[in-house]
């Protein structure tokens, strides 16, 4: 039994995407900037395109821009609104201490050329409280970027809320909402939503495309300066197979949103069930307020690492908090935001399970991982010295 | 009759290039950064793609970074070189007056900045002189870029000339090979380039990749913040079937790069001959370095669009030199910066031919634009004055 549970890390593309991509490869491979007739036809398509992705979260087309990815936009959405920030003496900076690094790298960069960055806290349900962001802004606030759904926990922040505040505010607010469209219901117009990011890959689309929303009357700074594609905002040629595979990727995602979420939340609930059974365990983030692909556990007295590639032997694709790619193994910057201590978020697993997944699935992917922990348990050093009561349980 | 005949914009996608593009959604999905079996087999994929790309350049496979694309790859290499001279006081950057824009908008910007940037003169020949480069050195010069072939008049630079006179004065040297690599033959080691941009879909690969090749001890600096991708030095979810395309693609335009430089430079110097039949028309570029497949002319009296227009309406699609995708309809910086005037660079036509053009199909072309060219000035009022003598002639 093989078991894609890192959806929140990568999907694999749907038949229509692939397909449109495919078409926009064979059919559509004119130049959108040229006036004759093959370019033409590609530049329809990519309008077709924006216009579609547009009304898919309530925006106008030409708020649409396409990129390479999410971490591109959310890398021009923060410098959009730090650059025009700084222009009226607005350098100060909100977002929470478990936004995914390209927000909190990009802000790192801010703050050593002179911007103040304020992390909200995200408590252990994971979540931003809209009292404590109207608390933290100041008269030189130029953004507020609070993520919609967290990349490893799962937990969905109080968009329209925060968005409010920030209207009634006058500060540019900006969503990094990447694990979530094509997830969860999106409406910029109702949630008051200034600028937001998504890609592709991650609603079964295809990599190295995803888009950035941004309202009118922003006034974009560019990133990749260059060719005056885009509006002058974005510079290279446009992708078009890749922004067409984006497409139907989304519109599929989103016609059968309802329905994959009532299944996916009913396999999730199952999972956390079953999991729980697993002596001093704990979920990771608020059990409600969570995407419905989303579970997330941390174990006492395992390592992550060794539970991962045990679950991949038994078929599970699975990941840790961990930022593997670092090579550096530090503990998750979500998980420890949330308040567990280095050894716990040491020891978690992420499933981001897929609207396939079957109840057998997760039978299997609980059994193993029953099996997995008690099996790193027995020879942890760590394990033994809890049990033998030299160290103290955190997780009951 | 239908010619595409716009390859220096972009290319129709090979067969294998699709093929592995296809593949790469296939069978590939795994994220590059995970632990499990899916993800590493994505990852040796990836690497494998990497050593292939170095080796076709004679670069190291950890000299290569994948990028979305060339003008990604130029703005991160020419920030790179301007962040790290800023370090060691040095604010002067050496270029061309022909340069793509993915350069010249990211030097205007770096001015901005404080940097101060020196264009070379490109002459009548759209060739920078060695010469004039190596007076142009100052103590504070931290960068040189300039790009290997020009995208309008497909002149070729004497790269190892100016690699030479950038290392012996430990300049850094950056050239903008979008037009190049797969076309000519490259060999950064010989031609002592520190770094070099390139794109996919120059060369029949897909649209949103490229790759940067940055010599081994160069600390690239980031454009794109976030995930720890690429050594750090590029952020965001690897396009790995991307990448797997670009790989099919490059691995043949190299195989076969001899045999299509051959039949193609007989077809230019075909077009050449033809179109110089035509009065008062002008070849721009010099006539032997340039690409095999560039043939770019002006003709007295025109207007560019017109000519594309009736030229696409006789199934060729071509470009002409002015930047229509501003909407400004400016004429081309590029002929500019060889020295026609504005009149004379508006009525220019590019032929970016392809390896499979016949001639056949370069007769079709040659009527084709004859015929334009007359039908377009006999109601042309400047052509009227021309020949009235009320203006004169600055073409033959």
């Amino acid at each position: 039994m093989n078991i894609y549970a890192d959806n929140a890390a990568t999907t694999e593309m749907s038949e229509a995407a692939i397909n449109a991509m495919t078409d926009g490869m064979r059919n559509w491979y004119g130049n959108p900037s040229s006036l004759y007739t093959i370019g033409q036809k590609a530049k329809e398509k990519l309008e077709e395109a924006r216009a579609e992705i547009a009304g898919i979260i309530h925006a106008q087309p030409r708020e649409i821009i396409f990129t390479s990815g999410g971490s591109e936009a959310d890398n021009q959405a923060i410098l959009t609104a730090a650059l025009n920030g700084k222009k009226k003496g607005k350098t100060h900076i909100i977002s929470s201490a478990f936004e995914h690094h390209a927000v909190l790298h990009t802000l790192k960069k801010l703050e050593k050329d002179g911007f103040t960055v304020t992390l909200l806290p995200v408590h252990e349900s994971g979540l931003v409280r809209p009292d404590e962001l109207e608390a933290a802004l100041r008269e030189d606030t130029c953004l507020v970027t609070i993520m919609t759904a967290n990349n490893e926990i799962g937990t969905i922040q109080p968009i329209a809320e925060i968005g409010a505040i920030c209207r009634a505010r006058h500060v540019v607010f900006h969503t990094d909402a990447v694990q979530a469209v094509g997830h969860l219901p999106i409406d910029v117009e109702a949630q008051q939503i200034d600028m937001l990011s998504a890609s592709a890959h991650k609603f079964h689309g295809p990599k190295g495309v995803g888009f950035l929303y941004a309202r009118k009357g922003i006034v974009l700074q560019n990133l990749i300066e260059g060719g005056a594609q885009e509006r002058g905002k974005r510079a290279g040629t446009e992708n078009l197979p890749g922004i067409l595979g984006m497409t139907a990727a989304l519109k599929e995602a989103v016609g059968a949103m309802e329905q994959h979420n009532t299944h996916m939340k009913k396999i999730r609930d199952y999972l956390i069930r079953g999991l729980s059974e697993i002596p001093h365990s704990a979920l990771n983030g608020d059990a409600e307020r969570r995407l419905s692909g989303n579970v997330n556990f941390s174990f006492e007295g395992i390592e992550g690492e060794s539970l991962l590639i045990l679950l991949d032997q038994k078929g599970i694709s699975a990941s840790s908090g961990s930022a593997c790619t670092s090579g550096a193994l530090d503990p998750s910057h979500v998980l420890l935001a949330i308040g567990r201590v280095h050894d716990v978020a040491h020891g978690s697993l992420r499933l981001s399970i897929g609207e396939d997944i079957t109840v057998q699935e997760a039978d299997h992917i609980i059994e193993a991982t029953k099996e997995v922990v008690a099996y790193l348990r027995s020879f942890s050093p760590v394990w033994r010295d809890l049990t033998e009561g030299k160290k103290e349980f955190i997780l009951k």
